[in-house]
């Protein structure tokens, strides 16, 4: 049960979807510190610094509502419940969530449900972990002579099988980015072998952009070993593709295969 | 010719490529106006919103370096030549670019230059408009139960022609974005047609997330049309995907078509 704040006049409900970034507090865009600096109410998720919350007025309330695979404190309909709530009793409910809200974040229920109570809601985007995280690391997702696209799929889908757009992403020439998919790392470098992609780049980035990252590049037929080495896991994005092997590590990997390949 | 400031002692060199997002000038990180706050010098291009210049110190020096397809002002050559050069002689250059510097911007070839050269060199991600500029029409990339991942590709390739991407792209289940692909627009639609797409819901979204944003809803078989009716150009991005169904002007549509269906 929530209750309506005594203190001043309710306001009109509004809901604001930001997106937050992917881990640096510093990503977060001008627009969506404005939404935090009017905010009543601030629903944030797992994936989210904590630190954005200091720009939030001293009175807003900020709820945890902690979501991410395979560990669901809240279930979605609770969330959308407690957004139409707050908005309802407090007034500015900004629902801060990790990347950007729309790529695999289920922004577009909370959106819906939203605008089933004809609350106006709008959408601050944010830097998507997909695009972002390799692009700090020095790998584009697109680079002339290396790849005309990307292709960003999730490796967790609702039914828990690997997407068939995954075996689909792995029979094409664009960079694949794979979200959510670390712990199917072995099954999905699988899926490139089988279409004879061994030698293909790969980077895998764990809590990209903080000071936590950690960087695994290899090829298709090495990855799940580097990582296992480095001791990577859980929030790790994975990148299948030539641009990979633009970044300076690759190099050494690169001579080593070079001189194999001459042995 | 640059010749260095004589005001102060000089500088280390060195150089951030900004991501500038999408044209809202609201849209570009902390990150991103921190960088801008200690640059000396500010390489931007023609998409970039000119507003963001105002967070530079007053002794910066502004040079505009627009490129848009169709119309390059500066060759990339100059331009990395220009970066270089500013570099050594004033200090911290900001090269600030429309949208993330990895999403079709050349950005790569930019921080090589630099690396080349030994100047330390740092990324700072932008608002894709590949995800931005739907997700604040309310049209998610990604959304259960429609679409588990989502296709970046360019309709502008460096020989001119369409992308081999897009034709592999109109076959999957994928959300397709095309960037730069306007001017393209029939011989793109054509290709999705020839997949038997002819009822796939399109949005053809130009100006995105500026005041002059112009938007266009239909199906592959009509977005040419409504595209002329509403004289929709360039800079201009187009989504393919049932994901577009969700736009609250595809509902009218949808009923349109049903009539149709059922007449």
């Amino acid at each position: 049960m929530i209750t309506p704040s005594t203190e001043k006049a309710i306001k009109e409900p509004r809901i604001t979807l930001v997106g937050a970034g992917p881990g640096d507090a510093e990503l977060i865009t001008l627009k969506g510190i404005k939404a935090l600096q009017t905010a009543d109410v601030i629903l944030y998720d797992a994936l989210v610094n904590e630190e954005l919350l200091a720009f939030a007025p001293e009175h807003a309330v900020k709820v945890y509502v902690g979501k991410r695979s395979g560990d669901h404190t809240c279930s979605q309909d609770a969330v959308n419940q407690l957004m139409i709530d707050y908005a309802i009793n407090y007034g500015h409910v900004v629902r801060l969530k990790g990347g950007d809200p729309f790529v695999f974040g289920r922004g577009f229920e909370e959106l819906d449900y939203a605008v089933s109570y004809s609350i106006p809601a709008q959408v601050v985007p944010g830097i998507s972990s997909s695009i972002g995280v390799p692009g700090m690391q020095h790998i584009p997702v697109t680079h002339r002579g290396l790849s005309e696209s990307f292709w960003v799929v999730t490796g967790t889908t609702a039914s828990g099988k690997v997407s068939n757009d995954v075996y689909e992403a792995a029979r094409t020439n664009a960079t694949v980015v794979v979200l959510m998919g670390i712990h199917k790392l072995a099954e999905i470098a699988g899926i490139f072998i089988k279409e004879g992609k061994n030698k293909l780049p790969v980077a895998v980035i764990q809590n990209g952009s903080t000071k936590d990252e950690k960087v695994a590049i290899g090829i298709v037929d090495t990855i799940v070993d580097v990582v296992e080495d480095k001791k990577i896991t859980s929030p790790a994005l994975i990148v299948f593709g030539e641009v990979v092997s633009l970044h300076p590590h690759f190099q050494h990997i690169k001579e080593f295969y070079d001189i194999v390949a001459e042995g």
